[in-house]
């Protein structure tokens, strides 16, 4: 039989994120990486019939003037966390794929944002209605599997945090969404208009960042009625997954904790944006809420992100957790996370394409949760116990191959 | 209906563990002490009809000439670990529980712990058959259960860790075990003589220590020929539970761990006990086979316990975890656990003790693998993951709920 | 001969630092407690002809209504800090000097802290002039030496942090200054106020807080004139401390640091008050200053101070130094300091008295600028290299033994 | 005038410091590197006339068969601690230094050592008399010299840590010392015989490593004798270098130090050769000793090395320091230290080259003792503050320049 063609289109196609699992699924093609930090390469998924790492072409949309190869550059010299001759190998196909990407719509992304697009966005911005923005999207989307001849394609969004929306200003139903897409007054922010622009087509869409995306209830009912699937969101890659690790182990010891302060310190281009007081809102929140879940009640929480240059992609977190034992004694766990942020969010994204595409060949529809253990803030799943969720994946993935 | 009388037989009833429970028990009892710690407090276990800690009397076996209240107030000295108030309101309890201990046995229990016991107990050692040793045990627990007219007892060891005992002498049939019994050349440990003492009358036996107590085959094979239960072994405190919540997520997160370093420095009895390379080697074994199991291959591990006098009760774990992300970068996370060990264990102790009970009056049998997240090397049981065992603690509970 | 009487003023006399102070030297002089912490306790300093610990009596302000025992107790229950059983042989000395301590002023410090006074401060605060209250200041000052017949006063200021004043907006002369205390519009905060009635009665003043104090030239002036002598400001507890210990390691080494991060955490009324942003301004320039001057650049700096309730006294600080070796590598260095905060700057306090006593006995006048090592940002000294600043010290110690 | 060429004859000239040397002053003088962690680079010694990087021609003894650059690109590829592209920048001078590496000796370093080295040199061994080997070291060191028309020559032990010597067993006097040079009981072990060679013939001798080198009386006499200078040992680096810098803070503060835990772990060649027990001695015991000094008394310390194969180059250090405040609190501080092994030692094995010739030029003779800040184990300083120290080397700065 032969191979499907999948096409991932990335939104923030030159973030360094999104550069991470450019030059990764490149390197992997070429057998010059191991598989380390892909879920989807552990045993218990190999009968599952995914999407081989041949199968991938990447494009995508991005709202600044750079080269994806000077982006992978800034990873191997400010952060030494990739490696100066394999990024060598694979530039011919990284400036191939550049060609592939279009520019973006800043339609609701806030100042700091803003800040870092083209001129011609920034005016592109003050002329368009979001569904002009979203038209022009899909066009783009249309010509890259056109002209790539691809059976299928995921959209994923691994673009800059916006600043909160408010979610009670966006209507409940689609039919009156979709009237407020003509008007200035949208209150939708660009997030959503990417996941508007995919699931109209059919093609699922994937939110790996904090921002709101396909989570209104109007954008959930459109992916039901255009027969596809979605999910999100905010990847789940450091301090927030080791909070849903640990949290579980306080509560089913029943050792109350009293206070929990994770203190996130990194250098690179999120962490610019985060450093605006209104990115980082929608952030700090992603990162806080999975606490009271678990543990059942609400100890005092400080969750901080500050932007320290000299750090690069490396994200430092310090956690202190104040927990009372026997006859109400204070104990104290603290620890420290020391790991690049694009190289442990790139292989989720690869992952989460994977079995998003082989959810929507399986003919899942709708929110997809079994993916749950990937995301800070599953959309529509209350557990937030980390091995209680990839016990959902793993049960989703016996199902599919059952069927088979 | 009246309440059942429930008798917990604790061997090293003086020890630092042991002390707390005792403490901790009084001051439940009197309420003047929050449930925190008491896995058997939570929600889920509200229906079992456990015992209530007015049920309990407490009585045992000490090798050593100390009072259990200048035990309890090392803790509040010391490692200011235990409230001085408390202590005070507890002290009359405490004399009184101090006259149901008796002398145990010294049997290969290794020179370190040995120079710690009385001389009348180095003496009787001299003299004593393992089978006369035993037969005295059994009738301090009898005398104890008559005199306060227990329903039932529980026995549960909490002594100092002993040296290997080369399990391949053990033999492999209770029948033939029986008969080293009479021997000066039986294979056996104290914490083994203890297990056999309870298990023929019928009683519940715990191990709450690395030693080997009811593990061999033999002993296994008593249990059910004698209609009871038990399980095993090394409580669950601290860095291994630790590991155990922190390995299921490097495995299903794919990224191979390189090395796993654990320093442990603590000042109580336990550490200097451990300080002697032969107890020690006992204890590092159970704190480190858990890691092959969880993720599938072996990293290189070290595990030290070393015994630093100023910190008393203190148990400060450092870890240090070399792991491999995407692209093979290597990254590192590393934790500090700073807790009082007895004041971890004392509460599981009692946990263990109420479950085993319920258990027994259920009529389960054997070994009680659905108390796995308890212990460090649950005897019969290969699943490490913290979050699975503890849901094999929820389905028991379940079960037995439905059967009420 | 017959020992001299030396009466200690605090302002803030029942707050944390305080109340430790307190009941610290309560238990010197009875012999309760060991020497830690004392500097002045150290053999370089013994033939110094120090006041002793029985020579002191303790008198003050404060802005409460709050009991000096009840402060210690929290200092025992909260944080178990104190040792109830010590707290407990010095309540009847806590209440008598708790008869003491009168009512001080609120001018200009801060909403945050006038919440915390009594009615009657916060309506006083409305008619008194700052020329006022230094009067009725002054007046209790005299009261408390006559009546305990007190060859010498040393005022300190131990009250909670000021939001910082604009020092552009302080006269720089002492006629000019002495006009503004007449009127409603007078620059100055209550830590000034304090200095100017202690020297204006040619008693020495120490300002162990962030607040401005007596560092105004004028002021200074105003020491000089008065014939007395005063230091400050900010006492150099814990992570600052470690920064002037560390800092001098990466000069000395030509390791530049790119970034320098500092995270505290503690539940203190202190760090009720810094909680307010105004009044932590006037700390966290305090803590960063000194990188600057001991580096010869400025590296990035972070510096945050938040209030975590459940630490109570327990000040923990996590410090992140990413530096540049040879060839440019980046390295990292972090610490964890976990300290009582009172306890750490309370022996501190009684050095500072004891030293500024005899520097006065001595005939030193103006800045005691040999005092620095003691202080966060000392008055006129630019060096902040801790060895070096210890130097400073112990020179000062032989000259003036060498004196005698 | 035209410039000194200077020869930097390395021991162990292809173990990971001495390839980071080479490879450093090779970038150095192509102005391809920053000058970081050069303390003779700091504006107090510009005024010295110190050597150039471009003045050093490089040459030494090594045991293995393994190539220059191949050490460098371990440094490279698993350590991640050198940059690819610098390295082939620097190949061909590599390769040529190379060839200026010749054969060392065996003499007692253990069997550790001596099963990484050549089969030649462990036949050599079982024939040549320590004379015989210091001979033949000195016609390699005077045929580089001669070679490379070098104005002087500096030698440096950078090789691996032997056992243990037994200083008793060392004759006090040179000419009894000399006598043992012909037998096969000489008790020296390499280290030492190198010192003899270079000191011989008038070369000053740098002793880099715990190992004995030039400390015995005898060899310190022939230094003198020969009118040379010669320091060690054991180059301060990390985790004795914060040692050095933070006892001074708790002797200064009176804050005892109840025990100090210090685990290290790394995974270069040093690494294995101290898993070696005998090895591991003489390193433990360099580390250790200077805590009691500082302090004045002996807290309880246990300092532990570990080899971890994954960590490569990057030692890491966490330790954990128990003090005691006022009142006898009991407080914590633990750091824990990632640094690169090499690249923190060579430049200061550059700096110590650089300052040995510059004292040397200068007429210094015997032991250079104000290098004692770079040493773990000045040889003929008691005092290890590490400011104190750092000061010595600024006034010796002062005095030489003064004198020119």
């Amino acid at each position: 039989m032969a191979r499907r063609k999948i096409g991932i289109w990335i939104i923030g196609a030159k973030g360094g994120v999104a550069a991470t699992v450019t030059v990764g699924l490149v390197a992997l093609k070429k057998g010059l990486a191991p598989n380390h930090g892909l879920v989807t390469q552990l045993p218990q998924f190999a009968g599952l019939d995914l999407a081989s790492f041949g199968d991938f072409t990447i494009g995508g949309h991005e709202i600044r003037e750079v080269s994806l190869y000077d982006e992978v550059v800034q990873l191997v010299r400010v952060s030494k966390a990739i490696d100066a001759e394999l990024v060598a190998k694979c530039k011919p196909d990284l400036d191939k794929i550049d060609k592939n990407i279009k520019p973006g719509t800043l339609w609701n992304v806030g100042n700091k944002i803003e800040q870092l697009a083209t001129d011609d966005l920034r005016k592109l911005k003050a002329k368009e209605t979001p569904r002009a923005a979203i038209d022009r999207v899909q066009a783009d989307i249309q010509e890259f599997q056109t002209k790539n001849k691809l059976d299928q394609v995921v959209v994923v969004n691994l673009s800059s945090t916006e600043p909160p929306v408010d979610e009670a200003t966006v209507p409940a139903k689609w039919k009156d969404l979709a009237k407020t897409l003509d008007k200035k007054t949208c209150p939708l922010a660009a997030s959503s208009l990417y996941a508007i622009a995919a699931l109209e087509l059919g093609i699922p869409f994937v939110n790996f960042t904090p921002s709101l995306g396909s989570a209104p209830a109007a954008i959930q009912e459109l992916a039901i009625e255009r027969d596809t699937c979605h999910m999100g969101h905010d990847g789940k890659t450091g301090e927030t997954l080791m909070k849903s690790v640990l949290a579980p182990m306080f509560a089913a010891r029943n050792l109350p904790v009293m206070s929990w302060v994770g203190h996130n310190i990194f250098g690179n281009l999120d962490g610019k944006v985060l450093d605006d007081p209104e990115n980082k809102k929608t952030k700090v929140r992603s990162k806080d809420r999975l606490l009271h879940q678990i543990l059942g009640y609400s100890p005092q929480t400080l969750v901080s992100i500050e932007y320290i240059e000299s750090l690069g992609d490396w994200k430092t977190a310090w956690d202190h957790i104040h927990f009372q034992g026997f006859l109400g004694l204070p104990m104290v766990l603290t620890f420290q996370w020391q790991g690049a942020d694009s190289l442990l969010a790139a292989p989720l994204v690869i992952d989460l394409v994977r079995l998003t595409e082989r959810a929507h060949r399986n003919g899942d529809r709708g929110l997809l949760t079994f993916l749950a253990s990937f995301f800070k803030s599953p959309i529509g799943v209350p557990n937030h116990n980390f091995v209680e969720q990839f016990q959902m994946l793993q049960s989703w993935a016996e199902k599919v191959e059952a069927k088979k």
